[in-house]
């Protein structure tokens, strides 16, 4: 409880007005609460947060000039850390810009902190420049909103600064996590120029330095079953043919081993998402974890096998759409489990809600369950696996899924995959097999956007020391190709497999099709761009595959891998035949799955 | 009252299932209503508007891919109509995109429709994939929101839309104009399916066919004054010192003829900001418009001359500081003038506010007006603007400002100029001096982002036959460079004019610039980029004038304008010494009219 520097009184150099010492006491707060990292865009506004931020030295500074692209390239951040990171923006359009990804962190719950700049109360609504209405300028999407106080050095006011810091922390990284949004009133001198008084030599040391460690700790519990409930919850799923469903799980993940100690004691096989975190790693050598299912269930696989008994649903809803349609057909007692009681289950079929922390609710169940289940069901479930990964193999016609198929084989280890919707995602699904290697694969599932992928992807890569590839479709690479300057100017180095179709190719999947005009130019709107000019936009290389040549791909993507800096490897590829090939295969893996499951 | 095709019942073809026949009926109302363009994104909730857009005949389609980018371009073509253009997005985070282009199309007043397509109701919130909460997603920046009903083929219901249409029209267009949206949830078939007894075959031809021209005709009356209040206006404003100032206009723009009959009557000199509408034209002839106040308005003139005795202000706050700092500082009546009783005035110094037309109102003053007012005065105003004029042509200094100057000086005629914020707009101020040339000068100065611009220049380039021309910095041409891509996709064409001085020039007029680091990193933001390959991604030619070459650049931007397709001249400039040159015209300049004036 003693001041970090106690009994100095105010440092004119360090503080030297109300606005400069108010920016410096909330980062300093932050900071303490685990903070170490900031997103920032250049304006005149939010100068006081950007110099006392530039200014502290546990800070790394990510500069960015689009708005947009910054607020991505923080929830990618956050998303790989599960860690809050903050952000800094001027007053006006420019905390619109963060809106999208906003969006996208309070549905996929990752813990982000907008620290927009604002005029002074008095001018707001006047017709004053670059004044625009920021309360509540996010809505609903965000889990914390305050109009922080005018700048002023009292000990009361900076008290409640930094409990409005450690409380943004919180909010942000509670249950569920998300974005939390504080807005800043400043009025000149905005620069760190002194002015006479505005910092009294009076006032306390608490007030200006804070105790030690953060001003207040927050311990915040997560929730969980009492004993009586645990117990009868486990009676309930001690049955013979069970499932885990791992949907996408909140960050920071789903603790691989409470889910290898429940399959074990319950013997259900695990449905993997890939977006789960337990679908690749060193669960898949001791548990049966299932990665094929979007290439072979469906209504005839149903109808052959016996339903399962009961289901636990973990994460969010999967990605998978033959897999929830599946489990919205089958007759299953249903356990939707959620932290956040976020009944994340839209085909309606859950027929009970947990509220508790799925990873220490697997753990405290897998000390309790009484049997592992029917070997027969468990071995079901395995062989369609195998049969679904013997049809891929033994077929090579090329198709898109191949190239999602071939990155989790080539990544160096350990690797991150970010995966764009709206092909990517579903191609990593259905044809990117459950391995060993140490695989981080994201995505932004949370709206399922295809805006922010390049800079989500970089921001996550600036939080680890993995390889990052990126996977993603040429309207995404386009949405945000002002992400790139993140290469050269945030010191990430990644490898882009652009899957370049010239066009929404997942349009093909739907019947809107057949309906062509307007089908060509206003669903796939084909836009002919060639690429490769962002090598020299860029910090990076360009290279092209075309005409299908799965070798070459797998030569290119490795040789970039094995490289220093930034490379992008465009395949060229055709929507409508990788359609026609994903289709032809799925028949191929029914049949077979059929065959040797039945 | 009778049906456009009355009788003839449901068109199986045209109307295949109620989402069909909404969306057909929604569009023909829309075009009814005056729409006679469209912005698509593509995207599969959106199917149903897609198609209904696209078929009808009297509706030109823009197709984006990047939804920020087609909301700036929706509102650079409705900033230059002043006619509402409706946008169409699918559902999630594509819709968030537009809120920048909301923001600032509501504190410009600039009709907006902006059509969200929405998941159905029965999955909000439930953990389904590309569903956010879209209601009311752009706060208070509309001027009306509705969740639009789901579609049924009911007469109530298609009566209801039909309204709503027309309602939405009017909002937009109302008093003050601005965005509104309206959110449409669709379930499948998305696609224009055939759907037995979807639309009932007895469904009465009004509710179909609707009627001959608008479901409804909504005419809106402008605020005046009644006659007492208007005398009595009159009376007061026959003074002998007086000021008409115009700010940025609201669109379709203020009416020159009004404007000259009041400085007739009234004998006011008339500043015009640079986006009043009255800068450049033919009232120029006839009138003393003042547009050098931005290089010689001070202290020091204030203090020489008499102050007004009275002000009178229309349109938004002027883009000029010297010039609202001179309006704060002096003793006179000032009656701000809005039709919607915007209060726009940010010093607080306002005596009157006047909610009226402003057009409207100046027209009738200009009937009832005593005097012209004092000559010596109206001299001392227009003996400046040639004081100032003089120092700009005496010295030959390179500064940014010169680009603004001589695009006003070269332009071809007519042409629109879309002014970028920050500095191109505030440089078109003070060198871009009044001209006879038919100009129209554009910006965003609702909220004065850098966001968008390429995209709002563009979309205003689309709806006129005008010669286009675009002078931006290389932040905002950087920001919206996906806005490029409409240049062969939307077939417009531009001359770009890129002052790159690498970075926010902007900076240097402020104070932080003392303070460095944090200056350089972080608010001038140097990026290095190269924008040559810009070339060869988007549908340009590209010319750089290097060395501070006036000579060059009048050629190279004289050039441009001449041929065929889209340009962009980058003149490469140091924002340092710019900043220098202006401050040492300004300085020279008040040195003259203190001079010549007093």
């Amino acid at each position: 409880m003693t001041g970090r520097n106690s009994g100095d009184g105010p440092d004119r150099n360090r503080d030297p007005n109300r606005n400069a010492l108010w920016a410096r006491v909330l980062v300093d707060e932050l900071v303490a609460a685990g903070v170490d990292a900031v997103c920032l865009s250049p304006g005149s506004r939010s100068t006081p947060l950007t110099v006392a931020f530039d200014r502290h030295e546990d800070v790394h500074v990510f500069s960015h000039l689009d708005e947009r692209s910054s607020a991505y390239f923080a929830l990618g951040r956050a998303r790989r850390t599960g860690e809050v990171t903050p952000l800094v923006c001027t007053s006006g359009t420019a905390a619109a810009n963060y809106h999208p990804a906003v969006i996208e962190a309070s549905q996929s719950r990752v813990p982000l902190l907008l620290l927009t700049a604002d005029r002074p109360p008095e001018i707001r609504d006047s017709g004053a420049n670059q004044t625009i209405d920021q309360e509540k300028l996010y809505g609903d999407a965000v889990r914390w909103y305050r109009d922080v106080a005018e700048p002023e050095a009292t000990p009361r006011k900076l008290r409640s600064l930094r409990t409005t810091a450690a409380r943004a922390v919180a909010k942000a990284t509670g249950t569920p996590a998300g974005p939390v949004h504080l807005n800043f009133p400043f009025r000149k001198p905005l620069e760190p120029t002194p002015v006479e008084g505005d910092v009294p030599a009076d006032l306390p040391a608490p007030a200006i330095e804070g105790r030690d460690g953060p001003f207040v700790d927050a311990a915040a519990g997560v929730p969980e079953l009492d004993d009586d409930a645990l117990r009868e919850l486990a009676s309930e799923l001690s049955e013979p043919r069970g499932l885990l469903v791992a949907g996408p799980a909140d960050a920071p993940g789903l603790d691989s081993e409470a889910v290898a100690a429940f399959a074990h004691a319950s013997g259900f096989p695990v449905l993997a998402d890939p977006l789960s975190g337990v679908r690749y790693g060193g669960l898949v050598r001791t548990t049966p974890v299932i990665g094929g299912y979007d290439g072979f269930l469906g209504e005839r696989v149903r109808e052959a096998w016996p339903d399962p008994d009961v289901v636990v649903r973990v994460g969010a809803s999967p990605t998978s759409k033959p897999l929830r349609k599946y489990l919205a057909a089958v007759d299953a007692r249903q356990y939707v489990v959620d932290p956040a009681a976020g009944w994340r289950e839209a085909e309606f079929t859950a027929t009970d809600l947990i509220v508790a922390d799925p990873s220490r609710l697997l753990g405290r169940l897998s000390r309790l369950l009484a049997g592992p289940g029917s070997d027969a069901w468990r071995e079901r479930w395995t062989g369609a696996e195998a049969a679904h990964a013997a049809v891929l193999d033994a077929e090579d016609a090329f198709c898109e899924g191949r190239i999602l198929a071939d990155v989790v084989d080539l990544a160096p280890d350990p690797a991150t995959v970010f995966v764009s919707n709206s092909m990517p995602v579903r191609d990593l699904d259905r044809f990117g097999a459950p391995t060993t290697g140490s695989l981080t694969p994201l995505g932004n599932r949370g709206a399922s956007g295809i805006d922010g992928i390049v800079s989500t992807a970089l921001g996550a890569g600036s939080a680890t020391t993995d390889d990052l590839t990126l996977v993603t479709g040429d309207l995404a690479y386009y949405h945000d190709m002002n992400g790139l300057l993140a290469l050269g100017r945030c010191d990430v180095e990644a490898t882009v497999v652009l899957v370049n179709n010239d066009g929404g190719g997942i349009f093909h999947m739907l019947p809107i099709e057949a309906y062509d005009p307007p089908f060509t130019p206003q669903f796939v709107t084909p836009h002919g761009l060639d690429f490769g000019p962002t090598e020299d936009l860029y910090d990076l290389s360009f290279a092209r595959v075309e005409g299908e040549d799965r070798e070459g791909f797998r030569e290119a993507y490795a040789e970039a891998t094995r490289r220093d800096g930034s490379h992008v490897v465009e395949v060229v590829t055709d929507a409508e035949s990788s359609h026609e090939v994903r289709e032809d295969l799925r028949q191929r893996a029914v049949e077979r799955v059929l065959d040797e499951t039945t």
